[in-house]
């Protein structure tokens, strides 16, 4: 029953990103947002939002556009981010930046953007307003971690806590307001509203640390991207800066060497810096933390003041994301 | 009188600026925008929305927020723009993307923009939505001119009303959304809301071809940036489109001649161009086209069913901007 409605859900996500009418001209400005549009992806932020509000027993059609906009917006994000990271590749194929340039991607990016306040304003009067709040405060907070993401690069030194005060900002607060919005729409009360934000905080913080561990640990033939990217990359993420944290002498010099290693063959550096992740337990590490932050969303979505079976929509759509092997 | 009350929405508009607080941190996402701002402007536009907020009997501290928000989306504008057009001074300044860089400015520009929305927003509930339509159709307009005026860089030929058309909605829609926002929050019926937005359109083209005029005829003592930077750029302006237009054969020769040739002397190609125009009367012809949208914006400022002295706050303001010479 419970599948039987997300794919459901996947499909009124799908038919209403396909029926999106964009203007013909100028086409630079809007064939690149058709196109990232058409490279699919999860989509479980807008199924987050309709289950949410579906959860208070609001009606999913008043949720579907704020929804179809916290798509856009996501896009939105990817699309400026693939610039700033000088990413060739998105879903298996060019990103817009590399298939036409960037002043293009920055400027449909922008009317993508536009386009996501546009189709989150489509909702009843009386919670406009919060319904806005909500999402320009999650807008800037996204923006602020992508910053933060963006300083790690420079810096030497990362701790744990301020890599998961990065990931809450980038990537939780999103999930968060997607849930609180879906809320507000069905007309959750207060309380409701902030404890399933704080649900979808944790629920968002568990998701990306999940999203490194499959970076390094994933099953190859389902994980659509290259196993190791990260590491290739020399990405900060979670794995490393815990292995660095947990590191002998020797292990930590090794590391160091590796980070600083931009030429190694991608094969060696992958597996190298994995041998070292698995003397030290990296993955074991990684795993419960998911689940730490797990546990706290479930204490939250406890006590979400709803029926538990009602419950069980938002849970599986949970489970499918966090049980994921890529 | 009217210069007196000039001044003093300038002043409010001036500490408003001055008071915005933003975060410290990230620095790199905020200090760009803080540094944006503080490079000042002329500022009409929220200028333009507080008086037409007047101009209807509404109380001009209701529109200082969104008018603010209208000020933060011009120069998230601006920050974007100089990025796609490698400009490197804005304002006597380094640009954003120059004194840090290109991510730094895409990424601090999307903020801007987000923080204009947040601005924007600050309107009673009841007008809310339409305040929020007026803007983000007025956005996504200035992103449509924006890529237009990027394609007329590569199109062997413009014509007239294809820049006219690109003018309109790059620059003019916005001060038409500015008057009318201003409009919608003092109160205005729906005819006159709609009569001082078509007012907004013909004044905002006839501004820009007032600009186009100046960077080639501007008082060099005034102006603050280069005379004849559009000549030196290649930029198609109105004043060289009518120039090809009107040409002779021998006059549209050395035109293109001019144009192909980008390591010219810059003097001696302004100076030579400037010839043409002179021979062919595009000054004049300028001047014409200017009066022809400025009388169509009195006509329809005429229609405003508002009492005549009322009115001549703004008429002050469009004469101020109308009668530069920088």
């Amino acid at each position: 029953m419970g599948t039987e409605v997300k794919i459901s859900v996947q499909e009124l996500i799908r038919e209403n990103i396909e029926n999106l009418k964009f203007p013909d001209n100028p086409s630079k400005l809007y064939d690149p947002i058709k196109y990232i549009l058409s490279l699919g992806g999860k989509r479980f932020r807008p199924a987050f939002m309709l289950h949410a509000c579906e959860l208070f027993y609001g009606n999913m059609n008043e949720a579907i556009k704020p929804a179809i906009g916290i798509e856009l917006f996501h896009n939105f994000t990817l699309l400026h981010d693939d610039i700033m990271d000088n990413a060739p590749i998105r879903r298996s194929k060019p990103t817009v930046h590399k298939k036409w340039n960037r002043d293009i991607a920055i400027l449909s990016g922008d009317a993508m953007f536009i386009k996501s306040v546009q189709f989150i304003s489509c909702v009843r009067n009386e919670i406009l307003k919060e319904v806005l709040d909500t999402f320009n405060q999650a807008a800037l907070t996204v923006c602020e971690g992508q910053q933060m993401d963006m300083d790690f690069e420079n810096k030497d030194k990362v701790t744990i806590s301020e890599y998961l005060k990065m990931i809450e900002a980038k990537t939780a607060t999103l999930i968060a307001c997607c849930l609180k919005i879906g809320a507000i729409i069905g007309n959750a009360s207060k309380a409701d509203t902030d404890t399933i934000y704080e649900f979808g905080k944790n629920i968002g913080i568990a998701f990306q640390l999940k999203d490194d561990l499959l970076d390094v640990y994933g099953n190859t033939e389902k994980f659509g991207k290259q196993v190791g990217g990260d590491i290739i990359a020399n990405k900060k993420t979670f794995l490393i800066l815990k292995a660095l944290e947990q590191a002998d002498d020797k292990q930590s010099k090794e590391l160091s060497k590796w980070m600083k290693n931009s030429n190694a063959d991608f094969k060696t550096k992958v597996s190298e810096v994995r041998k070292i992740y698995n003397a030290i337990g990296v993955k074991e590490i990684t795993e419960q933390k998911i689940n730490e932050y797990f546990k706290t969303a479930v204490k939250y979505f406890d006590k979400i003041s709803v029926d538990k079976n009602r419950k069980k929509v938002v849970e599986n759509l949970v489970h499918s994301l966090m049980d994921r092997e890529s």
